[in-house]
């Protein structure tokens, strides 16, 4: 079922740190700054020739990284993302099995434009995972 | 000077709880048990298209990862691991720029056989990096 690492998010208290940190130090590709104040975050992308990196910074008052940074002041991984063929299949595949999906199970659209969902990080080896229809 | 992303590291309390989530309920392919006694862990490698996820369970008592699994007892996010062609040009680079290298600063032989550096994660976003000679 699990294809592709699509990206690993890390969650930043400044993006402009955390660009300068994987830009000039690590000597990576960035993209540009990205504001998605639907998903309450500003987003770059460190491109990698395999995958992708994106940090995040909280946008707004109700941003959903804004609680793990404060038990993160410096940062962190915050989740790990996975693709899948059909994602409406997957759910359904990890339901019956007893995994927990986050929010009400319905795939919202995403960062990119494409349906994602997110997993209970307690059935998941204590991680955040979310899942994005390829 | 980032090359690939190598390997996402993840501690878990329980290995084979950990494979059945990746096997059984996310349907991916892992590898077997690999026991690595002088990096104090247990691994398996959870093989993606494009790059891999490594389970890490603890491994005798001075397990590098014992403390991590104290603060996270139902696993997370260990590390993160970047490939360079060339450790000491990229440890230099990093030294020069400031940034920490964990330990002697001097590479050790990893669990792939290859050279390898941790990276203080103060300095980069709160995340521990490990850098792999490709």
């Amino acid at each position: 079922m699990l294809g592709r690492l699509n990206h690993v998010a890390i969650a930043v208290p400044d993006l402009d740190q955390g660009i300068r940190t994987y830009r000039d130090v690590l000597g990576a590709k960035v993209s540009a700054k990205q504001a998605e104040p639907n998903h309450g975050v500003t987003v770059v992308f460190v491109e990698l020739p395999n995958t992708k990196i994106e940090l995040l910074e909280p946008l707004g008052e109700a941003s959903p990284i804004k609680g793990f940074l404060e038990k993160n002041p410096s940062g962190g991984i915050h989740h790990v993302c996975y693709e899948v063929e059909d994602i409406i299949q997957a759910r359904d595949r990890l339901k019956a099995q007893g995994a927990r999906i986050l929010g009400d199970g319905e795939p919202k659209i995403g960062a990119h434009g494409k349906p994602v969902l997110f997993l209970h990080p307690k059935d998941f080896t204590g991680t955040l995972l979310e899942l994005e229809q390829a």
